[in-house]
């Protein structure tokens, strides 16, 4: 069966154009000047822009945090995802300590698979390096195809790794010809912010965000840059908020490294004013918090020095209820907000009609740099012959407003309740079958595959 | 008349596939899977990679400087570009002090219209800002479409305005939506270097590189990236060299500034030994003067960073006679070294060949980057439905020695002489005709058009 | 004739402790517990600081500037100074375009010598730097005792020189043993913008502010750190103001740099809401101007990190009815302020008082480190044996009011009228002589000497 | 009892004159010109230096380490330091990891008191911070005169403390006056490459060096850096050795931050071509080990810009049968040299007599910065009245070798032997009393005092 995207304005990384494009099965087979429809069923993208779906690197699904589960499972989130334009998600496998990593990825395998609608890869959390671990570093790159690790210099006697093992991890991973991404803040340090503010009765979500101040995040970005100079390993920073942290990173630039950077949607459009509204602020309690508007304008500048190269959500909802576990004391809120079906247009609204990027980097940081960056390039991230068929229709123009009454994730408040949003996703197609149109998903559950994903370079 | 080009494996600035592409008149229409030839010629691109014609937005054809004029004409100079696979040349006009913009145009048009075999542009050089230049900007905008503007910041009395004549210029360009580009070295220090080195008798060309140390160039970025800054003019930096220049630009990052950044492939390539060589090494005297290995390296850096947007030439040459005009006083010697018909073979073999950048990396730099910061793109600079059909088939790895024996600029000596390059063009196409085949020019001269640009902008 | 100042707290660069002083003709012989008084005349010192005279490196006198005079000579103001507790400064010659350094130096003197109350010393400004310019500076240096050679990067046709000049002025000057300082601001800029502001109708002396924004400092103060590295010579920056040109010079630590840097009272403790008085803001117009408060920040902290190492005035009177020449036209309004008389008392009430600095480090960047860094020590800037006995008793505690009503500078107005300070000089001693004594000045015109100085070094 | 300094140079941090002077007791009473000797003990000075005593605030005396001690009891390091023209040394009480600071502190009063000839005081060191050590941080203060609290970011279980202590101590240090001095290393990522090193089988003494690269020491003085400025504690970096740390510093005055800095004799004096000489380079196993010859010139470099402060010894010596018990393991070499004796002769000959600091620079860096900077000032670390007649006799002319054979530590190798040195010890007075002449202790054990220091100020 055949599809043909009639009189669209393809958008990509680099380009620009007018065109039809045409996939047959899964992939994209021809792009050009009208096409002949032949049997294809046809779309007309007349007076929208045709892009490649979203990829949205950073999230987490049906994920054990806290003593609770994110709201959002592989099928409800990638569902979600869909609707904002997400074809493709990378969740993140959570090692226990003192157990293997492969017993976390079959943990996950056993949620995701066949319940995913939308498309899905995973990243190895190492909580927990050893000789053990070390062994099924190259198992994860070569068998499972699962070749970025993340680390956590935070959360410790859960998640937190010393720069002891992050140092043998680089070498192993670097070794295997993998990536290591790290959660970049100094959680000794918040641990002790957190247990003063406590003591001293300060127990509103307020107090999460002064428990974080930029220093925590500047110090460990610089940390783990140095780490990942020393040891040559290719390095990522996720969901990095703020001058400080950035700064660390064009600090070694002088050194001639390079180090990739993700900032998430929430830090380029919302900022700590959210943290003055009492406990209703526990909507925002993620980590890292939010930050200044300074660090919005460091962001986006980051942007176009090609400093930061993608822009992912960080996707954790959960509901009122489980916010609500902290109601007393903010280091028990689960941290997270929902934005998995929002980034797209957030970022479409917020960035290209506000001309603080164009249109060409608006696909580079939402879609292209992250299937480069985790090696699902070119099956992913664009549009051209022979890449998977995941394709968005957008309409540049559509004015809506973002509200929990009408988004599709699986959580009772939204993050961004009466945005006016210009730009909106109209059609979504999955490896060339129509996932989304108008607001309903056609996709069943199971729809979903897990994509295996190359070795990581560190060029792009 | 159509064109059909066959398996080859497309690569752009973003993208990489197998696909076929089909050409009608002079642009592109139709990229695919297995396009039926029809009509078309076809043009069998098994095993060659098939990209955009490069774009060489530095080099001066047949420009008079320092008593003489540069040996490449519009027309043996576009058609050595051809050869080497650029497709399109951006040329500097170059005001005369005490005359107008339009009448240094007027004579540049005279000598390109006509007489080019490939396409160019022209930078207008400003070297006397006044009321009456101020005035010309908008006509050169609007009327001329010629949006950037070069400056000297070396060169007193004959191209160098100062920082009043700079900060008014950055304010009307700004105003009027061009770019100001910069030839950055502090031409006062300069001059006095090289007084000096003559009044001791210095006078062999290994003093010309002495006499423009990198903190010549380092200050005059600095400078530069400063008053952009203050003025918030899209800015530029031409031929930039060395690791204090470009630690310049990675400073200005932490204000939340873009500037770009040009280098020029013998600044990749080539170090300072060559000063060390007689006479002989009038060769390589151009300025500013080629640099030391970790210049190199921070350079490389540089692109992989998203720092250097641009791979560029300088191409100036001169007949050996005419280098011999400063046999005894390296001050008489003509500036500039030839490289137009190199640039995308050197830049292929030690950038790609070498593992230094990507294959979409060199195309940005080479074709796309000049074409979107320059005001050419869509048209040129890509390969999409709809752009020009400037097209180069490249041999990945055919190896073949630069020699001025065989080479096609107008100069009787090689920069690269002897060099071993992985690489080759095949065959190149410039709206839809086939300029090259074999090493033959098939394009007469005067096929190529003046492009006009549109308006700059601070975002890629 | 001997001198016994009794029952002090003494206070040097480096100690503080209590003792008596005795002083035998001009120079200091002994320091102990209880000395015996024999025939000495006794000054109580009980409760008083004893602090080395002031030095004050950066005064204007009788200065031909804009088609006036400073209002101060050499006699009135070194007697102002003299109340104010400075006991030496230095002033500038400066060289007229054209002609030679000798023959501005002869003028100067013949102004100077017999008229001055208080000491002083010469600093040569050379504005026209020339092969004839070139062989004086030895005779300045061995001859004359003049070591220092002040530059301007402003002032274009009367006193810039462009950085052709500074370049071999530096090596000049190096070669010599003597030390270039400089006026860093970059005159080109300003030039254009006070023409901009001018043609504009904005003529007010908010302008005069408005066209020297930081940028044109941070720029010069990098340029000329610059060259200094290059050429190697010592260097100095007067009258730093802000924060983009302390930066400059902290960057240059990292490269194992030492430039020093000088910054004015007036920096220290005014801002740049002064320029918006209507036409009263005259009072304050300076080169460069106020700056803002984080600027005086880093300036105090600049201090304590050891890179900012004296505090002048730049002291510059005009009368108000010279203020007035300006009326119309902010680039009329003579530039400079009066504070030759406050700079110690301002400063200590400011910095000491108000626990900036330590007492140590007031008498190091008022008394030691200008005496040291232009070669003065040790026979001025401290109190130790053998000495000149150039002492001021200092009451920490006394509050007074600095009006124009009582001070003793030849100017109608007081650049801070109306400040309450804390801390007054009660006794002056100078060369063994008491200078002032309860506001009375007991020394004659030409009481005051030439300091010959040593040739300076890059090491204090 | 009185003593006369007869005709001496008398030296000081700020001073250099021609005086004598006149000891009543333990203090200086006179300073001056020809001073009557009536019934004082004469001692001739002509043709030296006359200067304070040393003051080395970094040693190990008679330390439990690695499971040995020290070599030097208090007895036998303060006589050789005595030797060598230290009067002072400031000595490291370790807690115990679950011990209070008090215990710790009896036990060094235990080994300390009536043994040591020179005066001492201690810093502490909190190895263990919690909510008992919080309490007696007041204590250590205000009942015991211990200000200084030094912590360790290395010797994991052993000594070091983690970020969330590291915060917590230097909030209540603050709020109690006093400062933290921190052995900056990255101890994770050392104990990561020693245990990789042994694991390969690299077990000689070039790989302790190996196991310590220069970013752990740059990594560690950044995040230290950061912590104090998050804090506003005063802060201190003992024995820093590199560019990247000095960096860390550098950067922080951007800030407006000021970080006290130490250096060692040996890292400006030795490099690491030592841990080239097979077992041998066990002599100079020390951490952080020695660095390269560019960061000598940066510490040089640093203390001429005010940057490093003091210059100490981390004086640790072990005999060599000590050091054998890593012959096989050279993570089992105690770490440390031995150099009490040799710091002001080899800071003399290296920085003085080669022109690197000038004479006040030294005496600022070895005897009256740790004075100030630990509280100790102005009683010890200058030449003044009222202070501590601690006084040195300098002669700066006088050759000699520095041998094993002839030292008066009590360690059986030198690790500069055979260096040839300019600049001798003669005579050394602590407290009024000569304490060493012509190479004989003339002091008995016991009669070093106990130095109680003053809260420390952020200011000197």
């Amino acid at each position: 069966m055949s599809l043909l995207i009639k009189n669209g304005r393809v958008i990509t990384a680099t380009d620009d154009y007018q065109a039809d494009i045409l996939v047959e099965g899964e992939q994209i087979v021809a792009i050009g000047k009208d096409l002949p429809a032949d049997n294809a069923q046809v779309i007309d993208a007349t007076g929208l822009l045709v892009m490649p779906g979203g990829i949205d690197p950073h999230v987490h699904l049906d994920m054990p945090f806290m003593g609770t589960f994110s709201s959002d499972t592989h099928e409800t989130g990638t569902r979600a995802a869909l609707h904002g334009g997400t074809t493709t998600v990378i969740d993140f496998v959570l090692q226990q300590q003192g157990h293997s990593l492969q017993e976390a990825l079959d943990e996950w395998n056993s949620r995701a698979a066949g319940t995913a609608v939308g498309d899905y890869s995973f990243h190895m959390a190492v909580t927990d390096f050893n000789a053990a671990t070390k062994a099924e570093i190259r198992t994860m790159i070569v068998q499972e195809g699962i070749t970025s690790f993340k680390t956590f210099m935070a959360y410790k006697g859960a998640l937190m790794i010393d720069d002891r093992q992050m140092t043998g991890l680089m070498q192993e991973v670097k070794q295997q010809g993998g990536m290591v991404t790290v959660h970049a803040t100094n959680g000794d340090v918040i641990d002790y912010l957190v247990a003063k503010h406590l003591a001293e009765g300060r127990t509103s979500p307020l107090y999460h965000y002064l428990s974080q101040p930029e220093v925590t995040e500047a110090e460990a970005a610089a940390r783990f840059t140095d780490l990942a100079h020393y040891t040559g390993c290719p390095a990522y920073i996720v969901h990095l908020t703020c001058e400080g942290a950035l700064n660390a990173v064009r600090n070694a630039t002088r050194r001639n490294q390079r180090v990739y950077v993700e900032t998430c949607i929430q830090y380029l459009t919302l900022d700590a004013s959210k943290y003055d509204l009492g406990f209703e602020s526990a909507k925002w309690v993620m980590s890292p918090p939010l930050r200044e508007v300074k660090d919005q304008e460091t962001l986006w500048a980051g942007i176009n020095q090609g400093l930061v190269n993608i822009v992912a959500t960080d996707h954790c909802p959960f509901m009122w209820q489980q916010k609500l576990m902290g109601k007393d004391n903010f280091s028990k809120i689960p941290n997270g907000h929902p934005a998995i079906e929002n980034r797209m247009e957030l970022l479409f609204s917020e960035g290209v009609v506000k001309n603080r990027i164009t249109l060409n980097k608006y696909v580079e940081v939402a879609c292209t740099n992250p299937a480069k960056i985790f090696g699902m390039f070119p099956r992913k991230g664009t549009i051209a012959i022979g890449s998977d068929a995941d394709i968005i229709l957008f309409d540049p123009h559509q004015q809506h407003i973002i509200s929990a009454a009408t988004h599709h994730m699986n959580v009772d408040y939204s993050a961004y309740e009466g945005w006016e949003v210009t730009g909106k996703v109209k059609t979504v197609i999955l490896r060339g079958k129509v996932a989304v149109d108008n607001g309903e998903c056609l996709l069943p559950s199971g729809y979903g595959q897990f994509i295996r994903r190359n070795q990581v370079s560190a060029k792009i």
